[in-house]
């Protein structure tokens, strides 16, 4: 079986995004575990800027997730090293210092203070890091920061990604002009031997820390919360959003500016965490479930989740069958509030079923089409209350068994 | 892809199971879905016997279950009817409709009151059932009851199990003998389209319904509960267990007899459960998962389920690579308390990971024999307290896919 060497989901294209001001970039390639590409990122913030960060939930978290949430809690950071190909997670103490050693070195370099430093490790779990392979670039990438552009910097922090994930917004002002610029990289939820779902986005707006960490809080709701590959939570997941504030625009807490922002924010988060379900692995459909009319937004959100990680549903989507049961199934299974007589499903728009039976209108033929495209819409109304949740998700595959199972990466 | 007709983990034989006096059954042909085979199974049993059950707690589960959850609660259970083929899951008000005309029917032919009927149906979700397929055969079932074999009772019941379930022991006490016979079906937690687990166990010991209740919801914790497949509930899992009392070994709560009773029933309930296992769409590895030094049992359990849910967890073991690091991340995930440096993992007995790392003395060699064996065992120790748990599951392969999207079933 040959495996795509790029989605047949991607965008046509990468996206254009302007250089922000008050972020430098370089990238570089040690040759970890990658060859012939460039598999180290460092990002370099200037003075004023204020950071907001999300981290995975997981107990086995890896020490870049410790490290670079403690720089976030205290607002200091100034430099973010990405590496991919060694999530650095379950590799103990030897780990530990491994991540101190590269991020010391950056310090000395640099001539700031090591509780500045940050690093978001991407790749194999449970493999030692040799951080001398980190360390023999640092002083080039200080050197050339600035020098990297978004394509080089979202192509660097790829694993098993077949395409680098990017999106930008441009925020009018009045004569002023707020940028917000976005990479991200992730192809499961975990991918296969390679952990983690990563998300940077740098605006030059300028935001106080809680304002910034709440917005973050809230566009990651609809976002990266909302999507789901396999069901797999990686120990390296994490989300920064840094405001350099060289744009001068200032945004305060409630008003009508920062509202404006966080819905060009929420675009932004949404296009990238799109981005990574349509690079999931072995994906042929994206696949938008829509649950309304249940008793809560949070239970909405639960039943959603339960249809879009459910095996047999992704399992029928990729043979394009209509299985309408299995979906039932999904909702039943959640434990969630429902009433099999109120509950009705629509796929593709047409209703399928209500009245806790199959909808006397319905028939196959009528959703042949859309079973066939590559948009996939299923919509559930429990009609209960009026609780609502989205979640995005992509088909399971012949592919994904073999990118996870036949081959060793 | 071709698919093998029985799964490569199924028992040989098909295990000698006695008549077992006090229930008599009888099986049919409807040709409702399938064709040239048994679809339709009749349980008589004796006034004097008492029946325990288990069922879904899927929020959309099937009329069969709210009807025979009925019969169970007031104790009065005489008929039990199998169809196999269609679940009779979401068909509304109809599907009622069929399920208590066939009932009505069985009621009048055998001249027992409808509230001793109970119903079990397997199959697709959301086809209309038609009752009449099933009417056409009650008076032959009722008539020829008493002449099917456990065989043939078990052969009947199958949907897409590729082979049929059965398992029974023998108890002395003195010079009395007590029975347990017993068939299962389902290959997936949710066959392909097909909803259902379902498990009818019988012996002729005496027991009070109380009693009987307790060591089925006991029973069932380390067996039923304690298996995954893919991770989705069916709207019709039943676990009927009926004792007539015709030995005339009567057995009282807390006696050293009922313990030696509640033993066997245990390795009857355990052994359907991995038969299931065994049996799981495109199952080519049989996999072990222990849990110990868990904050509690409970949390073990959880744990355990998150190793054996993780599609990436059973990708890996289906193409036999020892990929640890993918159970520290399902150990992660699961939300349930975990120390990095205090877990350690073992494959095949062999020690993975300790201390926060890869154990010094593990290589990949010393498991390569047990990642190629068709049982595998994955221990987990986490050293906080002394909760345990074991979850039966199997790997995650391409005929999984196969059977759930490239066909129609």
């Amino acid at each position: 079986m040959t495996l795509p060497n790029i989605s047949p989901l991607a965008p046509d294209t990468f996206p254009e995004i302007p250089p922000i001001s008050g972020v430098w970039m370089a990238t570089s390639a040690t040759g970890m575990k990658y060859k012939d590409r460039d598999d180290l990122l460092l990002m370099v913030f200037s003075p004023e800027t204020n950071i907001a960060g999300l981290f995975t939930k997981s107990a086995t978290a890896a020490v870049s997730i410790h490290l670079t949430k403690k720089v976030i809690e205290s607002n200091q950071g100034r430099c973010l090293l990405v590496n991919a190909g060694n999530a650095n997670a379950f590799t103990g103490s030897k780990g530990d210092a491994s991540a101190l050693l590269a991020l010391s070195k950056l310090s000395t370099i640099s001539g700031l203070p090591l509780n500045t430093m940050m690093m978001a490790s991407t790749g194999v779990i449970g493999e030692p890091l040799n951080a001398d392979l980190i360390c023999a670039h640092l002083e080039t990438l200080w050197n050339s920061k600035g020098t990297a552009n978004w394509h080089q910097a979202a192509s660097a922090i790829k694993t098993t990604d077949t395409f680098a994930k990017a999106s930008s917004q441009t925020i009018k002002y009045g004569d002023k002009t707020v940028h917000i610029g976005a990479i991200a990289k992730g192809s499961g939820m975990i991918a296969p031997n390679m952990a983690t779902m990563l998300g940077f986005v740098v605006t030059d707006a300028k935001i106080e820390k809680a304002l910034l960490q709440e917005m973050l809080f809230e566009t990651n709701k609809n976002s990266f919360n909302a999507i789901t590959v396999d069901s797999d939570t990686s120990t390296s997941d994490m989300v920064l959003l840094a405001a350099t504030g060289s744009s001068k625009v200032v945004l305060q807490p409630d008003s009508e500016n920062a509202l404006k922002f966080k819905s060009a924010l929420q675009q932004v988060m949404t296009d990238l965490a799109h981005q990574i379900v349509k690079d999931g692995e072995g994906a042929s459909k994206f696949i938008t479930v829509n649950v309304s009319g249940a008793i809560s937004d949070a239970s909405a959100h639960i039943i959603a989740k339960s249809i879009a990680n459910s095996p047999l549903v992704k399992t029928a989507i990729a043979g394009e069958d209509a299985n309408w049961g299995r979906i039932v199934m999904a909702v039943g299974k959640s434990g969630q509030p429902a009433l099999r007589d109120k509950l009705t499903i629509r796929i593709g728009g047409v209703l399928v079923a209500e009245n806790g039976q199959r909808a006397d209108s319905y028939t196959e033929s009528l959703i042949d089409n859309h079973m066939k495209s590559e948009n996939i819409l299923i919509e559930v109304d429990l009609q209960i209350q009026d609780g609502v949740a989205t979640v995005w998700t992509c088909d399971l595959t012949h592919d994904y068994i073999t990118i996870n199972a036949d081959y060793r990466s």
